[in-house]
């Protein structure tokens, strides 16, 4: 056994990178003994050197060249913490062409672009490796990929976007609107000035990408993800949930079926004795079932530098065990195979139970008409809620649970009520866990 | 990329056994797909031919020798499943001799002659992996070694033996007490005939032992763990501790403090907004908190033959990664250090809250000897229940919820009470998390 040594370089000195810089700079001692292995940070490339933030970076080269650092040929593996596609994508793929490896957290990049990296990485003989991408801090895609190798993977499905949930838990938990806690969360750092990304279920979906395209060995392509975000969800529909019994969610789903995957990310009814239903504020949890495992959980948190950097560090650990490695070897579970495309089952042929809240007016047989129309289109009612008046423009609200359905059929049994002249515009479908 | 072929050896064909070599059989595409490796059941050692375990076994080895398995050069990786210590240790030990890389299940084993093993396993340039010994399908050892690698891991706390786990849910949800639990348990296939082991705690500390000793980098000794089993919990204390919001479980503990670790097993009372209050029958769950990552959750079944084969394949596939090393190399993070033993602190030095319940005659001023015995200790009460005369002998439960205290001053001040002639002899400390 041989004593080695391991440069480390970091593109882009934010939350992420600065977190990175802080692992390798403080816990040099514990990962020696833990690994056998010296590792240096050795580069950081960021465009900002005036920003104050705590870390002795002497004996570290800072510069704001990048190329420079893609190019040196004493590092061996870059962290790429910038975010976006470009110049991210640029920067990583030319990294990979120089035969480093690279750890990133970019899930946008990785679920939108990774089949073109994944690939540039194969070609070269390296490693892209990802574990931030998806649940933080949590070791998810190491337990998913090496932990669960054995498994077919038949579902997984879990809680991966912090924003969103510490949105729902204060709705949940203050009986606030959709608004106010957003407007709580911005103030507390837990959203982002623009939190499209987040509330819309898009930044779920690039972790869910990310996850199937594990679990089934292969891509799965983003587009093909039914996607709905939580910015509909009022405080009178968390109260009707709760009165059922449920808690509302922001789900993303993965099931693994005859002719594809079923995935989709939206927001869900689970039941109040899901242990998901008692994952609250930014944290994150996925439940993942092997054929021979079973159920397994990963919980923690999904974001945050201090989390995100234990998962890139881990990474950096990983890649550096390539060096051991006789000439011309590649370990081949670590990375998505970009060769192998995984069809979705389109979202029309899935069926779930539903949620229905509508507002309409007070007056009789509306309720036969909804229900008649569900009826004609095979759904069936579990049962359902009517409040007595209250409110403006004397509309009331019925809340409908259904059995299970095809979401084709809701889809035209919502279109057809839709039309009703005494159905406000603002009906809500929420599935069931 | 080389084809590489993997012969794997099995010693005992149980229930685990079973379960790993349908995994072998059955997935062989799936883990071809996942790791560019062939692995093929080579041989199988087993005493018992004649039972009935509808496996399909042509062009395996079946034999009773294990000798001859464990000298055969065609063999890369032996699977020990006989459990106990002898003559498991001897094989495992003849094995890594033979320089064959070596997989168990054997929490008892590791756990009390790890250490030994362990040095075995390096002066001959080969692993021993063990990550079924612990939470059966939960990757936790994987998490805790490779996916946490760049954390100080500060605690490690949770559910580790699930037939405990599975009679104290019983007790909560029925009303059981604790004898009748068992023997629905034993029933059901939940708890073994003589299942000391279980209740007593001995199974989760040696579990314990083992996620300790990965946190600590070093081996911690099993003797110097502070142990203490479910049997004396009774129906009465599951109802005082549901009334004061908290739930009983059997947790193992593991806390580092400035001079050792903090390492005990005992049933504690949980709060029930915590997780692990709602972690329910025979699963296992748990917590890890690093100092950058901060807390995170495994959950999953805890044994059963097809979550610990999950474990055992995946430790299968992660040795089988060696055989692409330089001559010479070794993954080093990968077994527990022998070299590194790690100091363990007196539970007389540890501080608790604690729930204590007494029975005691009727009659006036037991309640002010008794507080005023705690109070002589330093140990101040935060709640008391006394109830009226109910059952036998005249006696009445008294219980008390107290401060914060040190282990040492309860132990003083149960002697004191205990001493009291109005207090029966089976009166009960429980911890509180």
């Amino acid at each position: 056994m041989q004593d080695h040594h391991v440069n480390v370089g970091i593109l882009g000195l934010g939350t992420v990178g600065t977190g990175v810089a802080r692992i390798l700079l403080t816990q040099q001692d514990l990962l020696r003994t833990r690994s056998a292995l010296t590792f240096t940070l050795h580069t950081i490339v960021e465009l900002n050197w005036d920003k104050e933030r705590d870390l002795d970076l002497s004996g570290v080269e800072c510069i704001t060249d990048a190329q420079k650092m893609l190019e040196n040929p004493e590092i061996d593996i870059i962290v790429e913490t910038i975010g976006g596609y470009e110049p991210a994508f640029t920067f990583i793929a030319t990294a990979l062409r120089n035969r480093k490896h690279v750890v990133t957290a970019n899930k946008a990049l990785i679920a939108t672009r990774g089949r073109e990296l994944f690939q540039i990485a194969k070609e070269n003989g390296v490693d892209l490796l990802f574990e931030a991408s998806v649940g933080g801090g949590i070791p998810i895609i190491k337990g998913l990929r090496e932990g669960l190798v054995a498994n077919q993977i038949e579902r997984v499905y879990g809680i991966l976007n912090g924003t969103s949930n510490y949105i729902l838990t204060r709705m949940h938990q203050e009986e606030l609107e959709f608004g106010q806690a957003l407007a709580e969360a911005q103030a507390k750092g837990f959203a982002e000035a623009d939190p499209t990304l987040d509330v819309s279920g898009g930044d779920a979906a690039h972790k869910l990408t990310i996850l199937a395209s594990i679990a089934a060995s292969g891509f799965v392509n983003y587009q093909d993800l039914y996607i709905e975000g939580i910015q509909n969800i009022t405080k009178l529909d968390i109260n009707f949930a709760k009165s059922f019994g449920y808690t509302i969610k922001l789900l993303a789903v993965m099931r693994r079926m005859e002719n594809g995957l079923d995935l989709r990310v939206h927001p869900t009814l689970v039941p109040n004795n899901h242990l998901l239903a008692a994952v609250n504020n930014e944290l994150n949890a996925v439940f993942v079932k092997g054929d021979f495992v079973g159920n397994t959980m990963f919980y923690g948190p999904g974001a945050g530098e201090r989390p995100t950097a234990s998962s890139i560090v881990s990474d950096i650990v990983d890649l550096s065990r390539d060096l051991l490695l006789k000439e011309g070897e590649q370990f081949s579970c670590r990375t998505l195979n970009p060769e192998q495309g995984i069809p979705v089952v389109p979202v029309e042929q899935i069926r779930n139970r539903f949620y229905l809240r509508f507002f309409t007016l007070d007056a009789p047989g509306i309720l036969s008409k909804i229900s008649g129309v569900l009826a004609q289109n095979g759904i069936s009612i579990s049962s359902m809620v009517q409040l007595e008046t209250h409110g403006k423009d004397n509309y009331v609200p019925i809340v409908l649970l259904t059995h299970e359905a095809s979401e084709q059929a809701m889809k035209q049994a919502l279109d057809a009520i839709g039309k009703f002249d005494f159905i406000q515009e603002n009906y809500l479908r929420i599935r069931l866990f």
